[in-house]
């Protein structure tokens, strides 16, 4: 009986992969075609998060068979809670991504901006990177890289608000881009909300390791919001 | 034992519904704020989020007890997994509420626009109406009124569209405006996402009555960020 759990706690880690992984692509391509001023990922993205969505349905339902077969306690039972919201965190993550390609798709289309994405590649970048290291954390129950990627989250939003401040500058200096920065205003907060996604693994994570809440110690969990000059 | 079950399960729902009175009032006095150009509710809302962190840890806590002392099946199971995911939501509408609480205060501090605040108080309003008829449906497990809720998620996103627009008309005509319009658009997207969150409990409720996953039929879920004219 345990080491039959002990096989569908390997096959659930190895989905959350398969989502993590899948998910990660589509921050890839929906930023490559940002980048690359192309639509051609379009599809891909799509394709991606129909899996995504399905795996959704099915790590949930395994998890309640674990649940309900195993009726496992203490660390087995914390494993199972954090896949559970890992799961919906994944998910989002890939919601996140299609937005990003749906933005993009006007953005692209127009003339490019002078000075075209600011700090949006290196969002792009670091949000992948916490993505990659919540999940590595997790599968090797890695408390100290899950803490590392809770700190790169305040860098994702120092890099939000940079972001912020200069395309609210170019929209008061030249209106004609007004559309264009707005449209890369909410893709940077896409990506910030990716970060935080992974944020979240990362203290699932914690908790699922140590047994200990550490959740709503932070300060900044919520001044994604903060208007420069308020 | 299963007369202690049902209690803790009883008290466990208190406290979620605790929770979205919580969320409720946070909605409140941080659009009132808005609404009434005062500050004087921001230490409110600020109180009732550390309320809500709280009862966020004792949720989650009392959940994984009920899991590891009582092993529920079936319909017991599947209400501690909507509890788990419905104690997510609430948190999360919680800091929807102090993110527009922040962006307010920026918005106060300036003069009013012409046209005040456009769709946002009905924005509100369907929000909030969302989250109390979501937790209604979860304490009376009623389906019916759980699709309501998702019916009505596609009339706040038809709302925020409308406010999206006319802010964007109003940024390009009038750029002393910009900052101000970009705060209400933010603000916004907070109250839609409140919305989505109500109907992800929609959608946890239905699972937790039925036993039947509904999430990603919906063919609107990731629109969010699509620009008008795109």
């Amino acid at each position: 009986m345990r080491r039959r759990f002990e096989e569908i706690e390997e096959e659930l880690k190895n989905r959350l992969l398969h989502m993590g992984s899948l998910a990660e692509e589509m921050i890839h391509l929906a930023v490559t075609g940002l980048f690359e001023r192309t639509d051609k990922f379009i599809q891909q993205v799509f394709d991606r998060e129909k899996e995504v969505n399905k795996l959704h349905i099915e790590v949930d339902d395994r998890c309640l068979k674990l649940l309900a077969l195993y009726q496992p306690a203490s660390s087995d039972l914390r494993f199972i809670m954090a896949a559970v919201k890992i799961n919906s965190d994944l998910e989002r993550i890939g919601d996140q991504a299609v937005n990003v390609t749906q933005t993009s798709q006007f953005f692209i289309h127009n003339p490019p901006l002078e000075k075209k994405l600011f700090d949006i590649p290196r969002m792009a970048q670091l949000a992948t990177q916490m993505l990659k290291e919540s999940l590595d954390a997790f599968v090797n129950k890695d408390v100290e890289l899950a803490r590392m990627v809770m700190t790169r989250d305040s860098e994702e939003d120092e890099l939000k608000r940079g972001a912020f401040n200069d395309l609210l500058k170019l929209m008061q200096s030249d209106p004609s881009t007004i559309q264009r920065a707005l449209g890369l205003i909410l893709i940077s907060r896409n990506l910030e909300r990716i970060a935080d996604h992974a944020t979240n693994i990362a203290e699932d994570v914690i908790f699922m390791v140590l047994g200990k809440d550490i959740r709503h110690h932070a300060e900044d969990e919520t001044e994604e919001n903060r208007i420069p000059g308020s």
